[in-house]
């Protein structure tokens, strides 16, 4: 592939590249973009880009993103205190609080247990969900976690785990998306969808 | 949309999203991306945008991408000092250098005639290349502006213009483009192929 011979420009398509999704063709347009672009916009990406690095951290209590000790969600008081959903990554609340379905607190894994990939359960954020539930105040643990094979064993592990202390473990159903049709979906998803079956 | 409640995200996922051919999604994507990553590669991505604005303007002959006062093309003396090819953007002498089929020197219009949108002649880089041309070593201007409307009537100006000082003044060809096929192609392209048919 030719390069502008300019180096900067060179540079920053080069680095642009690295980014998920943005192949060759799309960093040259970016980098083109920048280099049209008000220098005010280049200034204020370059520094949100920095500002990123150095404002974020994890919460000190559920390890969702935070800029300050704790994240927007723990610091509501308004938040269903004594509920706490357990989700694999950040990512995850998003998808949840998108849906407006819930109002209590999280708790961030930072990801499923997976011996094979060398995820053992104390690499996870556990012990952290115990030591919040041992402080009494929590009444359910919900978890909603992505049920591929590790994470479902990360669920059964952490159900047993808790199931001595007196509290409610719910998970999210499982089941056929809403909208998506039989024919085009994977038969674990309809067998799951059989056994999870209610009565109307 | 919900929003991470975090300001430096939020606002680094807005400020990408200002970029060409990237959505909502995305921008949460590269974000989270930079959020993840080695610090030094976003310290390296803040620095190469700044780098971009601070360090490039035009070539002083061509108006190409520079760096320094002449771009790379105008400052290889290997290449041939006869030739100017001229065209409408930078980006196009980027593509005409992958062809490698050219070894001559560029010359940036920034545009094409288009009264319409209210570019005129005198907004373009014409007369810079008639300054170029009277100091009497280019035997040969091709023109490779894009065959539009406005491109064509571009070509016939430059063309009558410098019809006067005796150079060669070549176009590149317009006609089917290799591995196309026919039926896939629109009318005037035919067209313009069956005109500019050549002997064999």
């Amino acid at each position: 592939m030719e390069t502008f011979g300019i180096h900067s420009l060179d540079h920053l398509i080069t680095v642009f590249g690295k980014l998920p999704g943005i192949g060759r063709k799309s960093a040259q347009r970016l980098a083109m973009f920048i280099l049209k672009s008000d220098p005010e916009y280049a200034a204020e990406l370059s520094a949100a880009i920095g500002d990123v690095k150095s404002r974020i951290h994890f919460c000190k209590r559920c390890f969702n993103l935070a800029e300050e000790e704790l994240c927007p969600i723990c610091q509501d008081t308004r938040r269903d205190q004594q509920k706490i959903c357990v989700v694999e990554e950040v990512i995850d609340i998003m998808a949840i609080e998108s849906s407006r379905e819930y109002n209590g607190l999280y708790h961030v894994l930072g990801g499923v247990i997976s011996p094979l990939q060398g995820v053992m359960p104390d690499d996870l954020h556990i012990k952290e969900l115990m030591e919040r539930v041992q402080q009494g105040s929590v009444r359910e643990i919900l978890l909603a976690i992505n049920p591929s094979t590790e994470g479902e064993a990360t669920m059964i592990y952490i159900a047993r785990l808790f199931k001595a202390l007196n509290i409610r473990i719910t998970r999210i159903a499982s089941g056929i998306p809403l909208g998506s049709h039989l024919e085009f979906l994977d038969t674990a998803t309809i067998g799951r969808a059989i056994m999870a079956r209610q009565d109307l």
